[in-house]
């Protein structure tokens, strides 16, 4: 450690540069590069004359504009609250509105700082939080930060494999861990990386594994259910949250967002949060910031309100699934007939596994190669938990078709397809000579 | 403790609500009420029209709407942080650059954030953080919120007594202290709660018994400058920061805001970093939110560049020096001639300093007169670190001039006034009927 990092504090030693803030350093460093690692949105969607729009309307007279611009509370802005509550009961399936109350929103900058709030608020160094295997790696960054032990849990087509969630909480309890265990953190729709969009069953059998276990653990154990990307499914239904489960609202932390499906420049994301986890939360926020930029706010109820929202989602929706399918096309075309994928639903992603013992990671022959032919995707060995009880898988890509072109996603595919062809004819060749 | 609350961590535990949450609420409660607590800025300078300008300017075209409206980089916009360095140097006087290099600025959501991310990268739970006494009561929310113990040094009419600073150094080091402190917290531009603004000298005078410290404290003690009203000064010149002093960069942390100068519901602030903190700050950064809200950056560039930023600077600074002028009279007016209080310069607070016994805390008898007669203040005692070493005094108010109307200032001074001089009588005829 260099004299000057012994200041540093604990946390501040512990917080590791994010994998991605290099992969986007390494886009930056080759204009030329086709990126298919960002998470970015399509830059051709971001909603401007919209948004042009509402800064009109809302700054047009000074009541509204002064309001936008003053300080908001801690919680957020009373009217995007209510709307928020009022949406996600609507795309529940309007269930009993007491989990749908405007009393648990709390309007953060973006999702991502819902979770960062919701692991200060719960997670003490060595704790232990339970993740899917693969899940978001920021938020395995948000738990290496501080100190929390990430543990995998398998991922099945409809979400979790329960019976591995059951036997890993067996194990925690009978290595007397389960003191330790404050959440189990899932990505349900449309997961980053996998695509993968978690079933009520699912969630309403995780919710009952956790309760089993609570008398053990001494205390409650919650659901992070980060439905980042709900809003951005094209095909098909999507299943309620887990706040729909019925008594499930008390232990059920909800995370989602407006800067995905809207725009990412306007960080708009909330909670519904049960008690006590929601009085710590707004006690933390009054500490980071004292509340969600205004302005921000006011142009996300007035696109709710106005219906702009909606309408905007819609040609989200098209295009996003357009892009889907080029890239599906291309994959079934340049990709070994080997390689394995699932087409999403929704989301931003493709997450592929490679033949055999084709590594991917920032390492691999294959990694290193797909960058010199000016072609980047996320080594799929960035979102497993660094867990010792289990080796993380090196032969899976994340491939985002958000922010590429339909031009770049075809010649991004073609770029890594004929890469991987050669990564496995040169090994066919090695192994033909040790043969 | 609640049962619930056995899941919590120790920091979600320990996070206290703030205090103002609870003034604000108070208001809120009782719309008549006049509050001279809150540090809202005026709502009438909000820039209402200057903003509907900026945002029809970014959004009119694709391009630069689509950039306002994507994801930025975890530092922040480039634009925005070369303005932003360009600024401070000027502010400075122009000194050699080094110190105002744009890859030093990071941007976040409120200078706030940044008070909070730097203790985050400093700070462990039992460190010592020195704090002026009295100072913002927030930033103690922060230190309680993490276990760090907050120990206050003198204030003086420019900046810290550094005698008292030496002695409590010196305290430090014989109990074995040192190695526990990280950071020098002051706030140098017509300080919240008191007005005061620190010479250079003093700036100067501190860094330098920080350095002498440093070999028993085992690691660099940094000096973090709040300088959130320093564009708020409206008589006479502002002495430099103490990035200005030679050598000094790399122990200085800078926090500034365009959020109180411009528009509190657009949310940007901004740190000027040394190396660790700078790549630790930005770490954690990525995993609070992964950057600055983008739009809000692009309009407070924008504001920057075409001088509108300036141009609304000198209206509030007119509109601010007019209503302290009013303050002052007011006091002058309705206050008991035992009453101390000095007119500030600049920011939005007077501070005062009441006769005798006479206690301003929230339990206090004049505090609930005042909340009777539909008038708040800050209780001083809020604005004292909870340090064992000295008693918190209890005699002192904050009144804002920020947010409050010429007549609400005049009504509510008069309002003060009246509660407190009963609260004299009383005591008199107490004193009486003892004797």
């Amino acid at each position: 450690m260099k004299p000057n990092c012994l200041a540093l504090s604990a946390l501040g030693r512990r917080t590791a540069a994010p994998p991605i803030s290099w992969l986007m350093k390494a886009a930056l460093a080759r204009p030329q590069l086709i990126s298919l690692a960002a998470g970015f949105t399509d830059p051709a969607t971001l909603p401007v004359s919209e948004t042009r729009l509402l800064a009109r309307q809302i700054l047009k007279s000074a009541a509204p504009g002064r309001a936008a611009l003053q300080y908001g509370t801690t919680a957020g802005e009373e009217r995007l609250r209510r709307l928020t509550a009022e949406r996600v009961r609507r795309l529940d399936g309007a269930p009993p509105a007491g989990a749908y109350s405007p009393e648990r929103v709390v309007i953060t900058h973006g999702s991502q700082q819902l979770l960062y709030m919701a692991t200060e608020a719960l997670c003490d160094p060595g704790d232990v939080v339970l993740v899917e295997d693969p899940t978001y790696f920021v938020y395995l960054g948000i738990l290496q930060s501080h100190g929390v032990r990430g543990c995998g849990v398998r991922l099945e087509g409809d979400g979790l494999d329960l019976g591995h969630l059951e036997a890993v909480l067996n194990r925690l309890k009978r290595q007397g861990e389960l003191p330790r265990l404050k959440l189990l953190y899932l990505v349900t729709y449309h997961q980053n990386p996998t695509g993968t969009t978690t079933s009520l069953e699912k969630k309403r059998g995780a919710l009952r594994l956790l309760r089993q276990f609570e008398s053990a653990a001494g205390h409650p154990i919650y659901l992070l259910e980060d439905a980042a990307y709900r809003e951005l499914g094209f095909r098909g239904q999507a299943p309620p949250s887990a706040l729909a489960s019925r008594g499930a609202a008390s232990r059920v932390l909800y995370a989602g967002t407006y800067s995905k499906p809207f725009a990412t420049g306007v960080r708009v994301g909330f909670g519904l949060l049960p008690e006590p986890v929601r009085t710590a939360v707004l006690r933390i926020k009054g500490n980071h910031d004292f509340g969600t930029s205004n302005l921000p706010q006011h142009l996300l109820a007035a696109a709710l309100e106005s219906g702009i929202y909606d309408r905007h989602l819609d040609v989200l929706h098209r295009r996003y699934a357009r892009k889907a399918q080029i890239m599906q096309h291309a994959l079934a075309q340049e990709f070994p007939p080997q390689a394995e994928w699932r087409p999403p639903a929704g989301g931003l992603y493709f997450w592929v596994r490679l033949p055999g013992r084709i590594g991917t990671g920032v390492a691999s022959r294959l990694f290193k190669a797909a960058v010199a032919h000016d072609v980047l995707y996320v080594p799929g060995q960035l979102c497993y938990a660094p867990d010792p009880a289990r080796r993380r898988p090196d032969h899976e890509m994340r491939l985002s078709f958000g922010a590429a072109s339909e031009h770049e996603i075809r010649e991004g595919i073609t770029r890594l397809g004929s890469v991987l062809q050669q990564e496995l004819d040169s090994r066919d060749s090695r192994a033909a000579k040790r043969a």
